[in-house]
C-alpha cells in the first residue's frame, strides 16, 4: 500500500486531497438559492476557491495513517475547515486586522458587508459542528462525541479564540519567545493539531502512545506553520502571498523573525522540520505523508 | 409528581431553575484567572447575572415532562443559552443592530471593545458545543450526537444566524406577515425549538408523535415569543425594558406591531397561547410547567 512505486507523488496527492475537499465543502455549504440567499453566496465565497487546505491535508495524512475511511475523513477535515475558514473572516474584519485582501480577493467584509462578515464567521462555525455531528463517521458514537469536543476546545477561548485575544493584548508590546508560543500554540496550533487528531480518529485502533506522538507532530507542525508564516510575511510582496504583506511589522505585531532575526527564524524551522519527523519515525512509511507535509510547510517559505 | 399541592409555586420554580442555571453557567464559562483574561472576563460578562433564561426555563420544563435528570438537562439548557447570549453579544456590535444598552448594563463592545466582543461571542458559540459534547447527558451517544446536530441547525444559516440575515435584508421593506413569519422561525423560533427538544431527549421514551406535539408547542411559543417583545418594544420605555425601546420603528424595522396594530397583534398572542395549550393537552399535568411558561411569556408583555 504504501509502496513508493504505487503511490502518487506527494504533489498528486495534494491536489488529490485539495479537490476532494474543495468538491465536499461545496456539498456541505448551503445553495445560494436556499434562503437567505445573500447570507449563503457570501458563505460560499468565503470558504470556496482558495486556500491550500492545510488543515484537511494534515487530517487526510493522519487518516491514512489511522486506516480511517476517506468519506468520513473528508467530515472532519471540512468540519476543521470552516472553523478555519471562519475565523480569517472575522480576523479580516475593520475592528480585528482590517484587511480587504485574502487569498488575492476582496475580503467578505469588503466584498459584502460587514454585519453579513459576521453572519458568514457565525453560521459557519455552527455548519462545522453540524457537519460533524449529524452522520456517523467513526467507529463509536462516543469516540464522534469526543472528537466534538476537541473541535469546540480547539477553537474556543482556551484554543484560536483565545489566541486571538492573547494577540489583540500583545499589539505593540514586547513579547518573549514564551509568550509569543503561548499565542500561536493557541491561535494556530490548537486546530492544527485538532487536524491531525481528528482525522486520525476516523481510523482504527491507535494505541495513546502512537497518539500522543501524532500530538506532538501536530503541535510542531502547528508552530512551525506560524513561524514559516511569519517569514514568508517579512519577506513576500502583496502579490505573491495574496494578501497585504508586511502587515505585521507595520501594526508592530510582535514576530518570530521581529524577535529572532529572520536568519534565526529560518534555522527554528529547520530545526522544528527535523522533530516533527523525528517523531513520526517509529510510524515508518505509515507516515509518509505527514513527513512530506512538514516539509512541505517549510519549503513552500525557502 | 405532579400534585399541585406538593408542587413548589410556578415562581418558585422558575426561580429555582434561574438560579441552578446561572450556577451551572458560572461553572462552565472559564474564570477570568485563566489566560486570555480579559477574554474570559468579558465572556462572564455577557453571560452572568441576567436574562430571563427562557430557554434554559423551557429545556427545564420539557426535561421534567421526559423524566431527564436535572443535571442533564442543565448541559443541554446552558448550551443553548450560550448560543443565545453570543447571538446578543453580536447582534449589538455596531455593525448590527448598535445598541448601547442590554439587560440594564452597557452591551459588550461599550464596556469592552468591539474586537473583544467579537471574540466574546465567536468563543460562546465554541463553548456551547464543547459543554454538549463533552460529558453524557442522555442514555445513548448517538442521541447527544442527534442533540448536537440540532443546535448547530438551531444556530446556523437555516436558524438564527439565517433569520439575522434575513432581519437585515428586511430593514426599510414592507414585509407581509407571512415573510415576517419566515424571519422569526429563523432568528428567535430555531433556537427556542432546540431548547424544549434537546430537554425532552434527555429524557426517555417519548414517543414521535409526543416530540412532533412539543415541536409545535415550541414553534407556536417561540412566534408568540416574538410578537410579545415586538409588543413589549412598541410600549415600554427604555427603563423598563433594561434595553433601548422604541428601535425597531426608529429603524424602521417591520414588526407584528407595525403590521397588525397593537389591538390585533395581542389577539393573536393570545391566539397562539390558545394554540399552545391545547397542543399540551394531551400530556396532562405532566405538561404543567410549559403550560404555565406560555402563560408567563404572554403575560409579561400586559
Amino acid at each position: 500500500m504504501n509502496d513508493p512505486d504505487r503511490s502518487p507523488t506527494f504533489a498528486d496527492w495534494m491536489r488529490h486531497i485539495q479537490q476532494r475537499t474543495e468538491t465536499a465543502l461545496a456539498a456541505l455549504l448551503p445553495e445560494p438559492s436556499i434562503t437567505p440567499e445573500r447570507l449563503h453566496a457570501a458563505m460560499r465565497y468565503a470558504v470556496l476557491g482558495g486556500g491550500k487546505r492545510v488543515r484537511p491535508l494534515l487530517a487526510h495524512a493522519a487518516g491514512e495513517l489511522a486506516g480511517a475511511a476517506p468519506g468520513n475523513v473528508d467530515r472532519a477535515a471540512c468540519a476543521v475547515e470552516l472553523i478555519h475558514a471562519y475565523s480569517l473572516v472575522h480576523d479580516d474584519m475593520p475592528c480585528m486586522d482590517d484587511d480587504v485582501l485574502r487569498r488575492g480577493k476582496p475580503t467578505v467584509h469588503v466584498e459584502y458587508d460587514e454585519a453579513t462578515a459576521l453572519l458568514v464567521g457565525d453560521a459557519l462555525q455552527a455548519l462545522a459542528f453540524q457537519v460533524l455531528a449529524e452522520t456517523p463517521i467513526c467507529d463509536a458514537p462516543a469516540a464522534q462525541l469526543a472528537m466534538l469536543a476537541r473541535l469546540a476546545a480547539a477553537a474556543g477561548s482556551r484554543g484560536m479564540a483565545g489566541g486571538q485575544a492573547i494577540d489583540l493584548a500583545a499589539v505593540g508590546r514586547q513579547l518573549g519567545r514564551a509568550e509569543l508560543e503561548l499565542m500561536h500554540i493557541h491561535k494556530t496550533g490548537a486546530l492544527i493539531r485538532a487536524a491531525v487528531l481528528l482525522g486520525a480518529h476516523c481510523g482504527h485502533g491507535l494505541g495513546a502512545d502512537e497518539l500522543e506522538r501524532l500530538d506532538h507532530y501536530a503541535k510542531v507542525v502547528g508552530l512551525l506553520f506560524q513561524v514559516v508564516d511569519d517569514i514568508l510575511d517579512a519577506e513576500a510582496d502583496t502579490a505573491t502571498l495574496g494578501k497585504t504583506a508586511g502587515k505585521d511589522a507595520e501594526q508592530n505585531k510582535p514576530t518570530y523573525v521581529s524577535l529572532l532575526g529572520l536568519t534565526d527564524a529560518r534555522r527554528l524551522a529547520e530545526e522544528m522540520l527535523v522533530d516533527a519527523r523525528a517523531t513520526l519515525a517509529p510510524f515508518g512509511a505509515r507516515a509518509a505523508r505527514l513527513g512530506a507535509l512538514a516539509d512541505y510547510i517549510v519549503h513552500r517559505a525557502f
